[in-house]
């Protein structure tokens, strides 16, 4: 029946292959599912089509569900004009609950999962929600104006979904009223679009963080993964090529001390290795608490950097002692080591702040900096101070 | 007022801080907090106290409290169990719509967030849920036998609560009912807790693929934050040393051509760069869609790996000759690139797959060995190439 096949498209994960169902669908079939979905959802699938076939399946719909997704679809998908819908229940401040509890009983045959009801005015602004668990428990006669709880979150049309999520999960609400600057209430959105929200917008944070730079890459072919991942390596095979050539510019050295050639490229890992511990950490906090009143934070990551960096320092130091026998060696791979780990807290804890507060996602860009810096600086430290330590 | 320190102690991060000021309150004074607080709340407020403190604190409180938290305090926190609260709104089977929605106002009142209602027969079986939004829209006469559906989805109080969440996500419920074997309702599961379970289980997802081992991280102080993350750095530290020891195995090689220990660490980064991007697409896409048939996903890795590789490979081989002018070394270079991101597309896809089918959380182990396998092979594959080719 229509209303599953429905279900099914909008459960479909988006991208080519719903996209390519769709457009193998007359316009009148099309028409048919969206009439039987909520209008958010019909507007995310018709959004995938090209524009002509999106202007002739709009045209075969009932002049006011047109309307109203031709008014959703001018919202950036990401924002919160994206996400909401204009199905909900609505009932006036001068009611009593027993006349909502009426007018709730008409309005809400035609919508789903309506667990919040709006308060508006004359004007349709917005002057507070209810909760239908408490029109419900509510006594008949008593006036809805002086049980409404004025919202304690709205959010503009133009608002980011991160952001979104972050207020429902921070409030527990089952649904955010959208509104805009002037108070009048245009849609609402629900938990459950919340939740696939929270879930993409951290899919975005584990991809990026590893060089993914496109979070639709789990329903990516093969093809496309080369594309999105490619560009990515090809940037960190020169910022590696240029680390390394520290290596050549220390030709002589080597040469001389081969061990060094051993010890390179451990010192650097290990500041990759410990960059990636902070940043992760701080990507994190940034994405659940914000990259305000971050100088502690920082601090903190520098703390652990120099306490892990003695312990690694003296471990790769007894290491270079055993396999060389030479105590200034020994000496310049722990003070490499040490300061390279000092640098990989601080860089994994600054560099994604700054870059957030820049306005720059701090996922794409931190990992690129933070390795270059932890790789470039370990060839670094190591070759110079052996050069001036050993010779 | 009391509802309100009690909720910000709710709000209040888990950890320390919590812990020390709930343990600094008199044990009559925590026990009015715990008053104006849901069951699943006020045992996991009452969880972080000491047993010691934990009797003192539940002797204070009236009986039946006490014992709606004691039977909570028995679920491990991470189940079902440990979520769910005990307060719900149930009515019996027999009733009509209009008997129902008296029952409710009366059972509501001391019940928060209740947007479903649970239908239940005489021995407490869960025959089916009713949301409050259909009772309400429901012709007053209609008996709820006619109303109830089945639930579509319940779960025991054993359950992990990552997969309570991706339940609650998959079918857009706004509470989940917990039952036991025999199908007796024990409580219920609302979408706020889930939002929270989320957030934390991805959370773990990618601090842990970054080396950070305890999901608790973004509370640590800086002491906690070293005897979490220095064990897994000293690993690494072996793992980086035994995989650079190929290095010296291939001194007299090194010696003759130098460019090679420039090239080494850049060969096996470039592997630990892909291996990671294939490692986070796998280990989210695990996340989201659990290990089962993977077998197309690794040959996707593989595929990807082979294409990467290959322009990788023309690129780092156009390097070495331009420093070198041996086109031999081009070759080989080239060769170790290649063999290297092929290994590195398939352990990214492959190991995080059967740890899990193994029942061993994949992200914690599966980035050791990720970059061990790439930094080893990188290493290898170069110097012994080179020494049968070069020479």
């Amino acid at each position: 029946p229509t209303p599953l096949a429905s279900q099914a498209l909008v459960e479909m994960a988006e991208g080519e292959d719903r996209a390519q169902l769709l457009a193998a669908l007359p316009a009148e079939k099309i028409a048919e599912f969206l009439r039987a979905l909520p209008d958010d959802d019909a507007t995310d699938l018709i959004g995938e089509l090209e524009p002509d076939d999106q202007r002739k399946t709009l045209a075969t719909l009932p002049d006011d569900d047109a309307g109203d997704i031709k008014r959703l679809l001018r919202y950036d998908e990401e924002t919160a004009g994206g996400l909401m819908t204009t199905e909900l229940v609505e009932v006036e401040a001068s009611l009593t609950a027993d006349e909502a509890i009426r007018q709730v009983r008409i309005l809400g045959r035609d919508v789903e999962d309506f667990y919040t009801v709006f308060v508006i005015d004359q004007e349709r602004r917005l002057l507070g929600t209810m909760r239908l668990d408490d029109l419900v428990v509510a006594d008949p006669g008593a006036s809805i104006k002086a049980l409404v709880e004025e919202p304690s979150v709205t959010v503009s049309p133009d608002e980011d979904q991160e952001q979104v999520g972050k207020l429902l999960g921070r409030y527990n609400l089952a649904a955010i009223p959208v509104v805009t600057d002037e108070g009048v209430l245009l849609g609402r959105i629900t938990f459950d679009d919340v939740i696939k929200v929270i879930e993409s917008e951290q899919t975005e944070d584990i991809l990026m963080l590893a060089g993914v730079t496109d979070e639709d890459e789990l329903k990516h072919t093969w093809v496309q993964s080369v594309r999105t991942r490619l560009p990515w390596l090809m940037l960190n095979l020169a910022t590696a090529a240029i680390a390394a050539s520290v290596i050549l510019v220390f030709k002589d050295l080597i040469e001389k001390e081969l061990t060094l050639a051993f010890l390179a490229p451990i010192i650097a890992a290990m500041g990759g290795s410990s960059g990636t511990q902070s940043l992760a950490v701080t990507i994190r906090r940034i994405t659940l608490q914000g990259s305000g009143s971050a100088r502690g934070f920082v601090a903190k990551e520098i703390l652990v950097g120099l306490v892990n960096g003695a312990v690694l320092g003296v471990g790769i130091a007894l290491l270079a002692f055993l396999i060389d026998g030479n105590v200034m060696l020994g000496l310049v791979v722990l003070l490499a080591m040490w300061g390279n780990q000092i640098v990989a807290g601080f860089a994994g804890a600054f560099i994604p702040t700054r870059l957030d507060r820049a306005g720059i996602d701090p996922s794409i860009a931190s990992s690129v900096f933070v390795h270059t810096l932890t790789d470039l600086l370990g060839f670094f430290l190591l070759l110079w101070l052996a050069s001036h330590l050993l010779l």
